[in-house]
């Protein structure tokens, strides 16, 4: 059996509600974190859950995030506390002919885990440049790397990618048979994230052309090619 | 001074980095949660976050939520525990000339504090039917209500809208003057999420017209006509 494969079941990542709904399939879960452009990051203090909105990236089998030295978050997350990052990625409206049937097409991944300081300046660089590129893949060839001042503001961690969960919602509508009669229209609405014209920075007529895949910006077709690349590369299928 | 306009400032919510980003305006605040579909809930169990995407809705000035009695979380939340609830809307993509000025334009919510019970049955169907109107607006007219049992497996909570703030990133790049000079495109790619063409059940041909607000679904749209209906129905601006 291939234990790459398969993320465990953990008392932390089992998925209690609508289990038919859950995956455990590390591939469908490095397709959605790939997709989603922001994370939903929870963490603890005091007895108080804290739940910030933050970039991030996946870079192997780890999840990278960035905090200035500044924020409460960077020093909250120095101390290695229990994390919960959550990404979700909305797929449709679910319009049941039901109050309760209603619903949303979803994919969710939610991660447990404690993250890592990543204090090596080569593997900072790296992942910073990881982070750039998951908004627009090789965007880090194309603009300047971090210079010395602006890395020692910045504190960058790492996630490890092991206690994992995939919750997910598709197809359609599920209305009771009785319902079927009922005169109310009944469907999905499906829903699309799209980039618009693109707006050069007024400040000064930008001197490179438009980068390439920012005019028909398509966050599955990156999380489609990564996966492929991650093949090519490594070598292993997930 | 109108107390209501503006959430007041506590240790939980006072926002320490990049304080120009934050806002405590209640409007701003509404505008944003009327317009998001999914919140991230983050409440703790033992010393561990977790951070679960739900649908919600606002109803006046409380959040509601709602769990199948069978869960985890409604076990969780019957408890009466500390939450932190944030919703989040991506705008656009930041490039710049330099990595580490690389952004997102977002607008985010966090919401801290206990939620209630709500017991009393007319409480219960019309906080309902509110989350049903929160995806598509006057939709609990056109379709089924909860019948008794439905009712009873389900349980809803409110969530009061007293310890609020809002982050956002808006406007352009802001790259250092020296990295002006370097050939590399900076500018934004707005981002938005749209509904393509509806789906209707196939199980069975709708009876009844596409409802209206589905064909030019527009969220923002919907919050900016909660804003005006709230100020018809109550003659208080925010």
């Amino acid at each position: 059996m291939d234990t790459r494969a398969t993320f465990p079941v953990t008392p932390e990542t089992k998925v209690h509600r609508q289990p038919a709904r859950a995956s455990y399939d590390r591939a469908l879960a490095y397709s959605i974190l790939d997709e989603a452009l922001v994370a939903s990051v929870g963490f603890v203090e005091g007895e108080q859950p804290f739940v910030i909105p933050m970039a991030f990236a996946r870079w192997e089998d780890e999840l990278v995030l960035h905090a200035a030295t500044a924020s409460r978050f960077h020093r909250r997350l120095a101390e290695g506390p229990r994390l919960c990052v959550t990404v979700t990625l909305l797929d449709a409206l679910v319009l049941a002919r039901s109050a309760m049937h209603h619903s949303l097409n979803y994919r969710s991944v939610i991660v447990i885990g404690r993250a890592r300081e990543l204090v090596n300046e080569r593997d900072k660089v790296r992942a910073l440049a990881r982070l750039v590129d998951h908004v627009l893949p090789r965007r880090s060839g194309a603009c300047r790397p971090p210079n010395t001042i602006e890395l020692r503001a910045t504190r960058v961690f790492a996630l490890p990618l092991e206690q994992v969960s995939v919750k997910r919602r598709t197809g359609g509508v599920l209305d009771d048979e009785a319902d079927l009669e009922l005169p109310y229209w009944g469907g999905l609405v499906p829903l699309e994230q799209r980039a618009l014209e693109p707006e050069p920075d007024s400040r000064r007529a930008p001197l490179g052309e438009v980068p390439p895949g920012v005019s028909h910006y398509d966050r599955g077709a990156f999380a489609r090619a990564a996966q492929v690349e991650e093949v090519a590369v490594n070598g292993r299928e997930l």
